[in-house]
């Protein structure tokens, strides 16, 4: 097996010693994995997609654009620049597509319960009351009747077409934002309607001009995030709780192979949420005892086990969060799961090998996931959220009878500490419920700006999570508070960033700050799906400064962006007007303009931009320039 | 240049003379074109690419298989089945979702004209009331009233989800089919939730699993064409007329460069329509006259001119279509085209070149165009139509007073006739309103089965057009009725297969049949969008007999398919049950175990299958060996 990746980290391929333990266990059982996968892949890496000069939409193709072979055009005629961000607004829509089915989810989830159909409850009513009052709902009214008018007004939404006009947006954006949008003819409509025509704009044939394709992927970022993605974070909030911080445990060291493990996968928490309810019951506890079981845990697995931590206490029964995405195969691997629940990205498609090697059972709780080698298929209704959490401990405690005593465990031995749990709500919390509080240390410079990163993990610009744990120490010594959401949160939350022992490793403004207020230096704001309640805190700051949100010593980071959820993230935060680090560089190489566009010309139109650098140490240092520059027009230092 | 496509037709690139002596002066004139382009593509074309087998979804790819060098899988773990199948199914959604685009426009269209705020009418009005009546929608009210509430139903039926079911799928799906595809579970939902649903399968590392991903391509084909297609088509009857047959004018012949030309390109007729209303006012004509033309002209320029085509008479203002999408070019080139206006595919994207050579000036009348070079860019809102078209002439009498005198204009002199019109009606009515002289003429022999030929037009398979004409000849030689839609239909026209003279190419008993009804062996049947149209004939016949649609001696043939909504229609057509020969062969021949399932096994399921076949002869001798098979199942012979 050759799996290495770079020299970064020497022979490494994982900043975490535990997947690096379970990758020789992995090799040895003559499974390939992401890890030993890429090597094959990297012989034979086509240098036209790279650069994003190859198109498949048609029969008049599939073709490549290389001007010294004459190819300066598809056959159809289109351009570089055309080709480029086509594909990338193809990628954009299916990042927009998936929030707007995750929203649709949580959405009928939310009115089913308000109905009284679900095992779930109203948890945060002041939350319900306070969204009600937001967007015009009488509060005067049952609580379960609020929730399905909140339901039915968030399911509109997501529908609004440009005869009409989104309230989510009118409400939640940025006041200074909005006439900025109107001007450049980015201002959204619903999700589901920005979907269908930029679709429509990306067939052959249609949409051919990469300036006229980059305003719709923009368009397309603030209808996600404004009309899909906080409606459907508030959501979460009201069903299960706003999350608050709390310790919490990470990494592959929380299994303990004696236990039926129940590990919910993916972005949605409905069945992982029903699940957890009923494993905190006797009834369900003995029924693993007898099984042979010391219990029945639950373990949560990438960004549906971040759902979970952010909301409900680490103890005997929910054990913690095993890792991000390219951890689900060494997870698999350590012969301790019993069911792997999956509901949304990232499943990846070939764990049916680990689920026979070592006797997991794969149970599919939606209609999107078709992971080869999937015994269980059940489509979601919230209405059979009980019955379908009751299938899944059923699977799993008979898939321990089958693995208990048959696959020999192997656990790591590493167990980290986090804080998991901020929201908008907590950060306040922190500083007294006074934004002056946070205005006054960043105006002394105690911190110099904040920057959120959200990304993936990939292996494309280095072992897994070394550029996220790496520009993020940069960041956090130079004294810049980071806001994480993500895989790559969670990459931090096993790497030890976001504990109180991380104080030591932050600059010394940041470290006074992160005392008094007793909060890490990395502040774990959730998954992917929470880029819309971090844009909500500083929303919040630019509102009351107001400013607008080009003037804040912001920025974002994606130091390992890897899937489509990423770029539509992406390109929100260009709209919104951050500065947004991207690694790897996004397939548009080869289209010069585009490149020109998105890096340099954009900054005049929305006040973001797109700043390139695989090099974490240089990427971090740039948006400690970016971040100075914009105190100084502040007349801060 | 190099043109040279296929020896089928010695060194032609186009079966159209009209196209052959245009490409002359393109070339001359120093410009290139689609067919120009081909050669130097052709050169380094992806291999992987058009086996299907190259992914670039991710940070973690690009990715490609081959099993010789180690790559059997990508990097996430996908096998090359489900990564072929992942990107059709990405190439499905982008047809399905234009359609659900053009049903948008539709059925605001229809809504706002039912409120009196259009510059249309409520043509058929008897239509009107036979949809109001099939879908429950009370007719003992006003007209006006009657169309608001249709608008507002087919919109509605776009969006119904899971929890609910379409009432469009009940109504006018096969009473037989149901039950089937109830049992396969692609029984469908609304096709904005199906193609969202099928976006987030697509996504990384959610559905790796051909079977899986299939599945969802043949309900996302039932759901296009049942939620979106056949409510348009009628929408579109009731604002315009119904399609009744009549003599038309086709070929680039048609072209007057005396006269203010406007062509209409795409699909959506909105614009055309009350563009053509305008025109036949003298205050317009004199408006064109003043600026020294003879007169203002309306061109139907590919699917939008057969739209206008099939429900407008041919006048001399009004004077025909002038091809298929790859006689756009050509068309330009004429230098007699004063607009080409744009409302969705196909308007490629190097048109800038020809309208700067040739002084065309080019308008969009929808958001998803985005043509590099065009000036003039409108938004469709229904209640502006009336003003967008009143801009259209603007500017196209502007241009002509540039244009005139300066660019000198080659019309090639090739004018054919066609009978375009044909509808479920109009067939009907052809065969005395009742359909026991089709089953009897079917019974007999005299024809042997139907063919429905809907397609577009490409340079992959041979010269444009080659395909679809070869194929259509050797169908209607054998007593096959082809009814045909898309591209490949202008093809048919302008090759002179849809007028009487044709009669003498078809075969002794279908000769007969067409003298007595006075109908050519080729029904020009419209645009590709009337791919649901002509299901609603051939479903008519399955009721009529009570068999189910496989059991009938039908077929479906795409000889000539290019984009993106081809392939949903093929999809559906499989999903529907018929046989149905796609060329080119699809993208999908590194992936075996998907290759068997298309072509043999999904046969067992849905009793509609792929048939591959590049040789039109062959293809054609095929589809009379399926229809032979089920006559004698029939008991016919």
């Amino acid at each position: 097996m050759t799996e290495k990746v770079s020299n970064n980290m020497g022979e490494r391929v994982s900043y975490h010693d535990s997947v690096e333990e379970m990758l020789i266990r992995i090799r040895d059982d003559g499974l390939s994995s992401v890890f030993s996968r890429w090597d094959p892949q990297e012989k034979i890496r086509c240098g036209f997609c790279l650069q994003g000069m190859s198109c498949w939409l048609c029969t008049q193709g599939p073709c490549r654009i290389n001007e010294k072979s004459g190819a300066d055009k598809g056959v159809c005629g289109i351009g570089p620049d055309g080709m480029a961000m086509r594909n990338m607004l193809i990628r954009n829509i299916m990042g927009a597509a998936t929030y707007g089915h995750h929203a649709y989810e949580a959405f009928r989830t939310l009115k089913a319960t308000g109905e009284g159909k679900t095992p779930y409850q109203i948890t945060d009513v002041e939350k319900l009351k306070w969204f009600c009052n937001t967007v015009g709902i009488d509060t005067n009214q049952d609580i379960g009747q609020q929730a399905v008018q909140l339901a039915e007004f968030l399911d509109k939404e997501l529908k609004v077409t440009p005869d009409d006009s989104s309230k989510m947006v009118e409400l939640f954006a940025p006041t200074k934002r909005k006439p900025i949008w109107r001007d450049l003819n980015i201002y959204p409509a619903g999700v589901q309607h920005e979907v269908e025509n930029s679709i429509a704009s990306c067939l052959t044939n249609v949409d051919g001009d990469y300036v006229s394709l980059a305003k719709k992927a923009l368009r397309l970022g603030l209808s996600t995030i404004y009309t899909a993605q906080i409606g459907l974070e508030m959501t979460q909030d009201i069903l299960f709780g706003t999350p608050t911080p709390h310790e919490v445990n990470v990494d592959l060291g929380i299994m303990d192979p004696d236990y039926v493990n129940i590990a919910f996968n993916g972005h949605q928490p409905w069945i992982g949420v029903a699940t957890l309810q009923k494993a905190k019951k006797s009834e369900y506890q003995e029924m693993a005892k007898a099984a042979g079981a010391k219990g029945l845990r639950i373990i949560g697995s990438i960004e549906t086990g971040q759902e979970l931590l952010q909301r409900f206490e680490v103890d005997d029964i929910f054990v913690g969060l095993m890792g991000n995405w390219l951890s689900i195969e060494p997870f698999l691997a350590t012969g301790t799961v019993d069911a792997l629940v999956m509901e949304e990205n990232c499943s990846p498609p070939s764990i049916d090998d680990y689920a026979e090697k070592y006797q997991v059972a794969l149970i599919s709780v939606s209609t999107i996931i078709g992971v080869p080698g999937t015994e269980h298929n059940m489509a979601y209704y919230p209405e059979k959220a009980d019955e379908m959490a009751e299938k899944c401990i059923q699977v799993a405690i008979e898939n321990f009878k089958k693995r208990n005593g048959k696959i020999k465990p192997m656990v790591p031995k590493h167990v980290t500490k986090a804080i998991a749990g901020f929201s908008t709500e907590a950060v306040l919390g922190a500083i007294g419920n006074d934004l002056n509080n946070l205005v006054d240390v960043i105006a002394k410079g105690q911190i110099k700006g904040v920057v959120a990163l959200a990304n993936c993990s990939t292996l494309r610009n280095g072992p897994q999570d070394w550029n996220t744990v790496t520009i993020t120490k940069e960041l956090i010594k130079g004294d810049i508070l980071v806001v994480a959401g993500g895989c790559g949160n969670h990459a931090l939350e096993v790497a030890g960033l976001c504990n109180m022992d991380a104080v030591e490793l932050a600059g010394e403004g940041l470290q006074g700050v992160c005392r008094a207020l007793k909060i890490p230096p990395v502040l774990s704001f959730g998954t992917c799906t929470d880029t819309g309640r971090i844009s909500m805190l500083v929303t919040a700051l630019a509102e009351h400064l107001s400013v607008d949100i080009p003037d804040l010593p912001i920025a974002v980071t994606a130091p390992e962006w890897m899937e489509q959820k990423a770029t539509i993230d992406a390109l929100f935060a260009i709209a919104y007007g951050a500065y947004t680090h991207l690694s790897p560089t996004p397939f548009i190489t080869g289209a010069p303009n585009l490149v020109k566009l998105l890096t340099e010309d954009v900054e005049t139109l929305t006040g973001g931009k797109v700043a390139l650098g695989d090099d974490p140490v240089k990427a971090a240092s740039d948006i400690k320039a970016h971040i100075m520059k914009k105190r100084i027009n502040m007349g801060l230092h």
